[in-house]
């Protein structure tokens, strides 16, 4: 019979800030994006605190209440709400329920804002939260760790898991704005530092050869904690996440999925280690894996793989976990495989590699040739790993 | 200091099918739907039935399950979920609960639908439950009332109550489709029927005088249930809320809500009613209002004014509710500006009427001329009501 056709196109903007210090009295980067957004209604904003950076940096709550004091843009709600952070965030539904409530306390409509300040897990949590009260509150996302500052902050996705299952739900809700602040990445701990690296070898290796080598040059720096080269990393590293997003399918309607690339095996690694081991780490493994079954695959020459292995490796990365291992059809991390495919929604698409700084889609991955990759990538790290740092 | 801009647009595109018996064996509507988004992956789809609905067609759950029985584009999950329908759907935050583990339970990924079958409460629901499910599973709307055929059930919002507050969590997520099958609205009461009327005659009065004449001639035969006239008013009441959100501001990032026409009064109504007044029913009292405001504010002629109070009594409206009296600057009703205002964000925008068919916003409405409306508009009903129907 008879049907009307609904077609319209929504448009989203924002920019991500770097700087350093931003609740210096001085600093006036985030007075400034009030004042370019002006308005002529009240706004509030409600500050949400990661606990791990609260704790290293305690004159931080004294700093933003100082700070909003002596501007007349905003009206910073009183309360700062510190909660815990890391992935324990993500798994407690009463933290989402008391976000919720604080919403509906403070009078927070659509035209004011939730902060968040901490690594990623907060920030999707927190996100997520202010994204489905209201249908939707402007949000801005401050991101505390490597990987929050050059990946998961600066994107479109939120979500809390739910009994268990990793980001069950959330929606795709870009920020108001993401502040990028150098000055916190100093009291990371060394793994979580290094963890995000990973990220960027990642987009390098799909999307820019340069930055691919300019990573080989700057490996020593970067695990020596260089601020200045990882400043360099972050940005360039958001910049090409930023452009894939914006290039093809932001809100993920399709089933490609390039920036996933080393993922598939690195989310099953990370369940199957009870989340000892990181995202990032849990990455590298997956770069590395992957990478490896491209060369097997007659995709990659071997030289290049080389290269991506002894990157991973200067940058300190560990790839010979055993539960990389791959021994026949029954090994744990080839439910990962399965489980990608299902999320996708029943049609495997994995990125593997043709060349350093290019992705190819493909859609099966043969089982006999994933046992010779995870067997080449550990034997590669016990054969090499002495040589090399 | 430096900053990256990101800048995209998401084009959504869904259809709204008018059908009638829509699960008969030989209306081919809803698997061309599927063959229509061709895809080479197993999709399921997963029903949820208002208990109204179910109550009132005894044989909807058998017809369903024959209906894909036939078909092999689809798979539908064994269990149908039947739910009360009504407001209390979206007050039982249990449901919502139950849904998200529908999904989990059954493996329902994003290329998997979640119908529902109802009024527009359940619909809310549903929609909200899909939206944050995976970060959107494909949801179907299959609406059952005059209200969700002709508005709300082809929109993009969602939503569930929170503590009493109506729509505070929910999202902006387009269905995937939209079937308004008119057999459902034999079934309905005679308040329910007329109630969804109301926001026919306020799309019209904002957009399109033509439609406004033709409800003024037709109000006979959609007083006395013609279906025919009924799927022509559904129709283009649907044609033009789409039309409205398509070329506005469908995620409503700025303050007007010119289809809001009517509306701060009406949602105060129905609170201060405890919902004994239907949502059709407040905005016919709140067209009634502001169109009464619009002609002592010197924007209307009284003779427009007239047809339209008329109209609304020759659809058996009753505009004629204490709680629309305003005595004073404390009269209840009057809260409803304050919380439309705060709902907007903090700057007042209310739409009144130049003409029939022309809309004008304005930021302010006087206290005195709202008393002075609101007894017009209770004088005019028990003057005339009896003299023209
Ligand atoms: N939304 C997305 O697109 C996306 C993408 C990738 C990953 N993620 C999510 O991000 C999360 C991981 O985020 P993460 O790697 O940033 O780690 P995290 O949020 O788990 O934080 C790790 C730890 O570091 C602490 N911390 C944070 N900043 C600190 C600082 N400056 N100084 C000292 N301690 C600090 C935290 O308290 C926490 O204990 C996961 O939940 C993952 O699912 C989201
Ligand atoms: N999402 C939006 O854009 C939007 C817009 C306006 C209103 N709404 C919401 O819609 C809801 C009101 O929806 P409604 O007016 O459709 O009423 P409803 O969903 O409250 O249903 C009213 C009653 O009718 C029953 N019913 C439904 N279809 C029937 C049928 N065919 N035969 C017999 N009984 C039937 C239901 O079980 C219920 O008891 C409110 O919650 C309101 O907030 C949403
Ligand atoms: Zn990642
Ligand atoms: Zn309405």
């Amino acid at each position: 019979m008879s049907f009307l056709e609904q077609s319209f196109s929504v448009k989203f903007e924002y920019k991500i800030h770097f700087t350093k210090s931003l609740f210096h009295t001085d600093n006036p980067t985030f007075t400034d994006f009030f004042k370019s957004n002006p308005t002529d209604v009240l706004r509030k904003i409600f500050f949400v605190l990661d606990q791990g950076v609260a704790d290293a940096h305690p004159d931080l709550v004294s700093a933003i209440r100082t700070y909003f004091d002596q501007q007349q843009e905003v009206q910073l709600i009183p309360e700062i709400l510190i909660i815990q952070g890391g992935e324990a965030s993500k798994n407690d539904t009463g933290l989402f329920d008391r976000l919720v409530e604080a919403v509906d306390q403070y009078g927070i409509d659509r035209h004011s804002y939730i902060a968040a300040i901490g690594g990623g897990a907060v920030l999707d949590l927190v996100g997520y939260a202010a994204a489905v009260s209201h249908r939707g509150i402007k949000h801005i996302r401050i991101p505390t760790t490597v990987l929050s500052q050059n990946d998961s902050g600066i994107g479109v996705k939120n979500g809390i898991n739910y009994k268990g299952k990793k980001n069950f739900l959330g929606t795709f809700a870009p920020p108001a704005a993401v502040f990028n602040d150098d000055q916190f990445l100093l009291t990371l701990t060394d793994r979580d530092w290094r963890s995000g690296i990973s990220e960027a070898v990642k987009v390098a290796l799909i999307k820019d050869p340069r930055f691919f080598y300019w990573i080989e040059d700057n490996a020593a720096k970067l695990v020596s904690r260089d601020l200045e080269t990882m400043d360099y990393l972050i940005v360039r590293c958001a910049e090409l996440h930023l452009n894939h997003i914006a290039s093809a399918d932001p809100f993920e309607m399709g089933s490609a999925r390039p920036l996933d690339f080393g993922h598939w095996s690195a989310h099953k690694l990370e369940q199957l280690s009870n989340f000892s081991v990181l995202h990032g780490e849990a990455v590298a493994m997956g770069i590395a894996l992957d990478s490896t079954y491209s060369f097997l695959s007659g995709l990659l020459t071997e030289d290049k793989l080389l290269r991506i292995l002894n990157v991973l490796l200067h940058l300190s990365f560990d790839i010979s976990n055993p539960f990389i291992q791959i021994n026949d059809d029954e090994s744990p991390i080839l439910r990962g495989l399965t489980e990608f495919q299902e999320h996708l929604g029943g049609k495997l698409t994995i990125t593997l590699l043709t060349d350093l700084g290019t992705g190819k889609e493909v859609h099966h991955m043969d089982h006999q040739l994933l046992i010779a990759a995870s067997n080449y990538v550990l034997n590669f790290t016990s054969a090499t790993a002495g040589l090399d740092h």
